[in-house]
């Protein structure tokens, strides 16, 4: 049996006894699962593998420990993976993730006992939860000039599509711009690898690659070898918060329905009136021959939400200059409006966000089923909806705990307003046809049924 | 009127919503006078008046305010003392020290609700709590290399004094060893000038000037021109017990009444029969012709906690190369005693103190006269008693509120056993011989009474 | 007509007026067109394109000046490529770049006048100028961790090998060593990629990624975007002992003509037995698949420069944490050694080379003619014609002045001990048949003849 | 016989071997026995006595040695002083001025074979010879913020006038300005003493405290302790070219005929008609009560020199935040000036210096005998004579050689017009009256005598 202890690094190694007190009786609680399970996720970052349960198979018998010592808390693993190790030493970028994981799940977690909650929580406190575990991540400090562009879209995307958002990684980069994204392979890799050969010809030091996870996501899609900031968010709502509110601006590359969810998410919110006067630049970008997956978004949107939501976004398609450019032009606008608010830069705290983006969704077959889906109700209400439906069908794709459900109970059930539905059928159709359900090669099988209501 | 708006520095430039509402309701809580008050000390800072009144006599009309913005809040200062300022603009260091007091008195203060707090609190959780707040300060992360030295001593010696105290500064800094002390004149400032030297000397970057305050006692004592880090604990007991958890050795220079306080403190935790292990290093020191200091307080401590108190400390006459070498010598047993116990080099955790030595002791007429002033208990109960009673007399010399209760009501008077109070009598009585009581030239007049009960 | 101007970098910040006036005088002579072409190479920093006359085509109008200002010196690029500019701004890694041709090529040609020196110099002063150089270039600052390591190898090689060198590169990385190459394509770029990637991980801020050219060879191979030192000796000769001088360990990938003539120097050298005590790590490796060159390499060298020679180089089939960890476990004795010798770790002083290997070679009908191909002769002078003989293969192959004397004149004709002949003809016809002479896909037409001598 | 062997560190630690060669050549010159002074005077920073001979005396024993080895050059101290080391390890900083005087005596002396060189130099190349050593003293590199102010006067001045030279001091550290002197205690020691307290109140991490000396007078003035860049010039008008290239602005404290020499030499450069564009701030000042000096200097200057002379300074009397404000704001004419002539901030190249500045004056009775000390000259040329014959005064005074022809010869003797003569001799006894010319104590026996021409 192998055994390995690591010390504390980061805002872990200087703990009071009553927090390494607490952290200890935390590995009693049900959140240790998955918290070892995020440990052997980031044990195997830079592996090319999104499926959670090929990538975990060998190491059955991997397990972590915490160790209090006088001084603070100590990690010891068990059979870790090989891969994470270099002629016996610990991988330096891993032993921080590692770190990561404990302060953000069950450090964070102690202080906030917020995961599987499910209650509605009130405005103002999960977002000042959002900015403290920003804050602990030390995810604010290098955040204050303007250059944080959060990075969207598919981890399987095609190997075209996978060059284009590493050539906008390298132009933005150029532009010493940041990059953040959710942490995996594909769209969330590419870009940070473009951008470290940009930044490096401008002899940028400081170049960020921020990877936001969460616990249900992180195993499928582990922080890509150029990671070098981890956080991982207690769940989907939070972790779509943190973009919003670290982000200075947006780039949404082809993905699948993730995406879609992250992009409607994101509509809801800009769409609030109270939002109207914050600039937020969004841009849709792919390279050429991927129109079709911007066209068929756009047209579902305009359809759904209508022309105030498609004018809140701009479409480039092959040009990843002009996408660099464009938003470098944009800081300047985010610039006053975050001054003449007197906002943060490094956090968007006058960003409005409505209670019912910030609410948990725990799809099942029950709340799928309940979705109100129809568009007799106001754009906001209905990008709300239309967010958690397609948030199901992520987890009903490749999160576990969904998985598990669709295999017991068969796909959810989604049923609405005729109209609607044809146009969220065509749309995840036309995802399935472009291969962005699954992984190339395999034949997708949807978790879901489409209803047309009377 | 004068207006000068600061932006945050340090930790408070990252708050929460929540935490800047809490702060600017705490602006009408009587924590908010002595926020203003310490800020005024803090604005005097290098000035070297040491009598509260006179200091803060021409600034009737300065106000502090707080201002808060969507990303966090500002000091705003109304009237400020012109001496804090260059051409107009305010000296960083003054900046940086501002923002400290109100993280530690409002922030902090907010956090743990402690101020005025008499009640006992249960060992952890100060101990936690002091950890929590040296942390935020800062004050651990540079603290790991056995390298701090907390000097004591008295805010008003001679001048022979504190060249020998600038000597000993100056032999600790050529040894890369850094100076906290309790943030005033005289023997806390002497040895923060010549380690300054000293690490010049030697190209030492990372010199550490650390003053550690309190609220009643900032304005008496306000930082000297060389304090890099300030931190205001919340009340005496506090302030000592972060004294002895950074502390990796302490040197113990002439003073007055609060000097001994400070010593019988400290003997008192060593004695514990839990810390027999846990090597200390304490040295008491000063120049020829300052004997008779050293020698008054040896052979009170000899008479009244006895020999194995004696043991605890060294004493060095007119050898500053000396006291250095001892203590970069002893260094090498705290390595290993806190390696052997897994204990931080940071803050000494292992270090048990009990809870009569956090109990905040509020000195008024009541409180003073109840002492049990007695041989007729252990060496530890004893030596909180002594303790109290020189904290007393300290407050009733120096402090607004004792110095208003004597104006009120006469002297403390203390009773107890015979023999014992003719030693402290004597040992009062020498410190008012060598002028150690107030400043020199002006008459001492007892804050106290010793009656001598049957 | 586009004109830039750039503020001097670097060493050139700083230059006394009597430098200046000899750098603006310079402009007149030979070496300014030299400097010129350097410069377009490195405007093409990063392009695909090893043809400099496909490279050079588009920029007939381009010219470079130097500005004297009171305070030193500026360059001002007339119609300059796009391809440098980010919105306008020249790119910070090719402003530095252009600094250090200004450097190499004509404030040390000034110092030096060595270019175009064709004289042999006697030893210890091209050594000393070497060292100047380099020390010139900060490149000896950083490198005193005995961490640098030397990649020779083809520009042109497959995307197989191209990967392997990668994968090299980033066990490198992993075990934080930094890459000195060529500063071309290939595999001159492969392994900084790599490594790159592994420092990232390793959180390794120090990373460097050194590439040294010369005037011949720049334009054909312009220094690739990860290149963040250059540096570019006056010839061939210099480069090669900047080479073996600054490296802890060499690795050789495959490659042409051109690598074959690297190996032969450094053999030539460490096959003097006054070097035979110094331990110089070197490693031949490639993927599986590759092997055909090393084992062409290896029976060469073991038929004509004997065992002796085949044992200062290991051979590693597709195994590059082999390759790593060997590299790393090597150093310890590199350590020992330089220890002993009171050497640098900077700069290889204690290797002798002997005047042969300084001697500058120009190929040319004659020289090419006269090369004593026979083996009737030791082997380290043998060493000496061979690489002679292939530097004026590389010549004709790639570099302006070699192409335009074939053009002229026909291919240069080798003539020699039949049985040297015939294997120096198998050699170049495997690389050949490998694809190792040209750019795949082009076909190769030789710029010489082998003639067999009686 | 007690041995320490030293690394080299900064430049000396980079040299090729033909440069160490001739280093160890050059121990054999008349240079070395300079070379083995100045690193006594050295290893006495610090040490508070200005009498060479009376610091030297315990150390006949002392030797210094060059220890050649592959890598570069060792330094061996043979029987140093106990001073320089702590706990038997020297002193980092005093490492470092060790080699900064092997690196200006003997590399920068064989460079330039400049020491003892009485024949007139032509103008550029001494130029070009300052800027190459402050070059490779790296004085230069921080110096482009205009915030370098050299400070002139007295060794010995009394109490009053150090504070004052100390508060002047931390003034300009308030403003973040750095100091160059001439490197010894007195008002060499108090503007860096003070400045050090004005840069940590401001927390400003690049305070530069520069000295700058040369062989004939680092004895008996060794570096104080708070300089952190030493730089040895080779002669007296090395010496002060570099005291004006490198100063942004320049406050001459009170002090003896040194003083007179160094302000007679700055006027007359800034009285060449082609400086008459150039700001350069100057300003006497001194506290209350040494108006005496500044009288008499401005009445000797203004009956000399003239008004145009009396133009280019000001007079501050006890004011120092008044010295400091100005300079500050002179900053902005500087800066204007400097960039409109192209000029470098760090070094004032566009300040003419004409030959007689530059021309190493030898003080033999011979020389000081022939000084051509009438006013039938134009006043840039009386400037130079009158400046030459402080300057042998000052020899006369303190320097080993000159204190050695006084003893031989008798005094030096000055000739010239009635008038003039008069004026010399009234500013020469203000100088004596005011116990400038020897420290407090001594009485004075002039070393010179005055005889009016017909």
């Amino acid at each position: 049996m192998k055994k390995v202890q690591l010390n504390p690094v980061g805002w872990m190694s200087q703990l009071s006894q009553v927090e390494v007190a607490q952290l200890q009786d935390s590995t009693h609680s049900d959140l240790y699962d998955m918290f070892r399970n995020c440990c052997l996720a980031v044990l195997n970052s830079g592996v090319d593998e999104d499926n959670f349960e090929v990538l975990f198979a060998p190491y059955d018998d991997f397990d972590v420990k915490l160790i209090r010592r006088e001084r603070g808390v100590k990690i010891e693993l068990i059979n870790p993976p090989e891969v994470a190790f270099v002629d016996g030493k610990l991988v330096h970028g891993v032993h921080e993730h590692l770190f990561a994981v404990l302060r953000d799940l069950l450090y964070m977690g102690n202080k906030y006992a917020f995961l599987h909650q499910t209650a509605p929580v009130d405005g103002p406190s999960t977002t000042d939860m959002v900015f403290d575990m920003l804050r602990h991540a030390k995810a604010l400090e290098g955040n204050d000039e303007l250059n944080t562009i959060v990075c969207w879209g598919g981890h399987s995307i095609n190997l075209n599509e996978y060059k284009y958002t590493k050539e906008v990684g390298y132009q933005l980069g150029l532009r010493e711009m940041n990059i953040c994204t959710g942490c995996g392979p594909g769209a969330m890799k590419g870009p940070m690898k473009g951008a470290a050969i940009g930044h490096a010809k401008q002899r940028y030091k400081k170049g960020r690659y921020i990877g936001i996870s969460e616990p249900s996501i992180i195993a499928a899609e582990p922080p890509n070898a150029i990671v070098n900031e981890l956080i991982i968010m207690p769940d989907i709502e939070k972790r779509l918060e943190a973009f919003v509110r670290i982000a200075h601006g947006i780039v949404i590359f082809p993905g699948g329905v993730g995406t879609a969810e992250e992009l409607l998410y994101l509509l809801g919110i800009l769409m609030n009136e109270r939002n109207a006067q914050q600039p937020f630049p969004v841009i849709l970008t792919g390279p050429a021959g991927s129109e079709g997956y911007f066209e068929a978004i756009d047209e579902f949107i305009g359809a759904t939400l209508g022309e105030a939501a498609q004018s809140k976004y701009q479409i480039i398609v092959d040009d990843p200059p002009e996408v660099a450019r464009t938003l470098r032009a944009d800081m300047e606008k985010v610039n006053k409006y975050r001054r003449a608010m007197g906002d943060a830069f490094s956090f968007n705290w006058s960003l409005k966000i409505d209670p019912p983006f910030q609410r948990p969704f725990v799809p099942t077959h029950k709340t799928m089923g309940a979705l109100a889906l129809h568009q007799d109700q106001n754009v906001a209400d209905l990008a709300v909806v239309l967010r958690e439906a397609f948030s199901g069908i992520v987890a009903g794709n490749v999160k576990a705990e969904g998985i598990r459900q669709i295999k017991e109970h068969g796909p959810f059930s989604l049923t609405g307003d005729p109209d609607l539905m044809t146009r969220i059928d065509g749309l995840l159709k036309s995802f399935v046809a472009q291969q962005r359900m699954k992984l190339p090669g395999s034949e997708y099988k949807p978790c879901y049924t489409i209803s047309r209501g009377k």
